[in-house]
């Protein structure tokens, strides 16, 4: 129906469990027509960011988005990148983000995302915000978000579509990450009543 | 030192790692001359407070910890208490709780302590307040704290004592939840520059 109607589509996800190419793949095999070109996803802007910035990142994320992370420098980490991290959320593993914090001058923490939760086949789950909020209280830091709801994120895709924000409008079933985030650039917003909405 | 200048004692923990008996026995141990009335700790501060207000937890706390709650109705659990539950701490425990809290209409975090971190031989370990915090961010909540810095935890340590705040000292390492907390009473206090100062 999108496709027929001529309006484009860009698809603005925190996804952090996979690289792009994966979540494409995968939604293709769903019956979705869309391309790696048409996803606007947290790791690559915080790729951008590291690069910018000259940060070396230590990765607390999903085993299955490393990938992404290739190319950017990781010896003798000057930050932490935090993303939806899944069974990677051990205790270890989170004592070991938060002693690299706190033995930083400054601490940076960035974080693909705020997601409170989301909802899986076998219910809900704690997503990166909480995590993040952790680390946040220990350190007594502020992370930086660079996935949904970050202004720059949708500025980002609104980029990728060519469209003034006024033209687009967002749909999501998030009403921070979707529908705050992308009023905050200007744009509508659209809050669906399925995936996690309660 | 102590003993013989006839200054009165109480000992003011946050340890929810163990009962008091086992806490006590590991002190003797190193050779201090203490006893379990000498010791105000969280987790029969907490269940005081499940008692008064028929509440059934669910636990997410130390193993070594469990025996304090013994005499608890934990079945059909209305709200969640929560502890320095260390290696407890993992992805599943962690989803486990939040989503109790979340089905629950109102729901009920109890924390016992909201200490950022603490410092263990093989290095500093993220303590109870972050875990609490992960938790309030994904409900959208405000935990009750029953261990210190919580007024009530050092008024019924002054009363065990029987003496008057303006007449007690504090001594901690820990700005918040010893000084602050000890203050708060009208007490005075005093931060030592050991353990987890940095």
């Amino acid at each position: 129906r999108i496709k027929a109607s001529g309006l484009k589509l860009q698809l603005c996800t925190n996804e952090t469990q996979a690289t792009r190419e994966n979540f494409v793949r995968k939604l293709r095999a769903m019956g979705f027509d869309i391309s790696v070109a048409q996803v606007t996803a947290p790791a690559p802007a915080a790729c951008r960011l590291l690069r910018e910035r000259g940060l070396r990142p230590h990765l607390l994320v999903h085993d299955d988005l490393v990938p992404e992370f290739a190319e950017i420098d990781k010896t003798n980490p000057n930050c932490v990148v935090l993303g939806d991290a899944a069974e990677n959320f051990t205790y270890a593993n989170l004592n070991e983000a938060f002693r690299l914090l706190i033995g930083m001058e400054k601490p940076v923490l960035i974080s693909l995302g705020k997601g409170r939760y989301y909802k899986e086949t076998d219910g809900l789950k704690l997503d990166v915000g909480a995590y993040m909020k952790a680390l946040e209280y220990a350190c007594d830091i502020q992370a930086e978000v660079v996935g949904k709801p970050a202004k720059r994120f949708f500025e980002s895709a609104l980029a990728e579509l060519g469209v003034p924000p006024e033209q687009a409008i967002m749909i999501g079933d998030d009403i921070v990450s979707d529908v705050g985030g992308a009023q905050q650039c200007g744009m509508r917003a659209l809050q669906v009543r399925t995936g996690k909405y309660r």
